[in-house]
């Protein structure tokens, strides 16, 4: 079905160009017209592929969702000991070079944007708390976590450090760099892990 | 020199008056009428306090900053323990209540407003990472941290989780309390710390 996929790339080439409109000018400047200029598109083309603004607006947030998740799955498949893995999972969750970066900004201005049309209705969707939940209990299962650590404390912790250092990224990326941020979460796994897996 | 007094005092209230516009509205909803309107202010008579909206923006932000620096110097003049009185200042810079929170929501809706407004030439002047970085020297210096550690990725990590509770607080509120926000801070400034205090 050549027509689907052609629809499905065009709608991921509109929510690119949403994402340029808003890393150049801000939440404020992602309207419709700006956004279909960006895509080479007429208003009636894209309205095509998106009924309204909020819908193009979701769908460009929950692309960078899609991507974020694309790149997880092909770190879960590599065989690899288990710190290593749950530590290469989460550097997919901190902006480290200039594609992430774009994605990270456009996350954070959706975020605030959604967050702002409806209010305590809102909940984040990024499911970045579940991913790192899920790491820790992987990592208490097989044995590499250090005892009496509380997961769901420790869940907190590592997920208030991975929005902290993209947001760091993100507001003073010339100092700090995506190399440093890694390594900082890179140095607070191996803090979490026992020198040896624990015998059962 | 009474005239002094209320025109900062006059500035404090208009300054308020735009929290209040910015946490119901977003920035978008930051414009001077609308700001003058929440003031109960003429434009002319808002225009002799603030001559231009970047003006009003800059110093409506910068006031977050001074209120949150006017906490963290009453809670130093306390008398603690070196690991309580870090503990209480970190706490500061978290929004544990209502009023905090309604600071901290506006800091980071200026924060992106002056990044897109400046782009690279933008620096974040909350000192956050600095105050962070004091501390923690203050704790080693005083025998209470553990021995090796390194205090610069030790002030990323810290500040990062500062920043990131911070955001979780405003993105999940209802689900993600300012107390157990701050049982999670406390119990991370524990962990890094030792049991007792190092003999010198």
């Amino acid at each position: 079905m050549p027509k689907k996929i052609d629809h499905a790339a065009r709608k991921q080439d509109i929510a690119k160009a949403t994402w340029k409109v808003i890393m150049d000018g801000g939440m404020e400047a992602a309207s419709v017209r700006n956004i279909a200029k960006e895509a080479n598109l007429s208003l009636g083309a894209l309205r095509h592929y998106f009924t309204t603004q909020e819908e193009l607006l979701y769908y460009a947030m929950e692309l960078v969702k899609t991507r974020c998740e694309a790149r997880i799955m092909q770190v879960i498949q590599q065989v690899l000991p288990p710190k290593q893995l749950v530590t290469k999972v989460l550097l997919e969750l901190i902006p480290i070079d200039k594609e992430t970066m774009a994605e990270m900004q456009v996350w954070f201005l959706f975020t605030l944007h959604f967050k702002y049309k409806q209010g305590d209705a809102f909940r984040q969707t990024d499911g970045i708390r579940e991913t790192v939940q899920r790491l820790l209990v992987f990592l208490s299962d097989s044995g590499y976590l250090k005892e009496g650590k509380d997961l769901l404390k420790e869940t907190e912790k590592l997920y208030a450090l991975i929005d902290g250092l993209a947001f760091h990224r993100f507001i003073d990326s010339e100092n700090f760099s995506g190399e440093y941020a890694a390594e900082i979460l890179t140095e607070y796994v191996d803090d979490l892990c026992r020198e040896e897996k624990r015998s059962n």
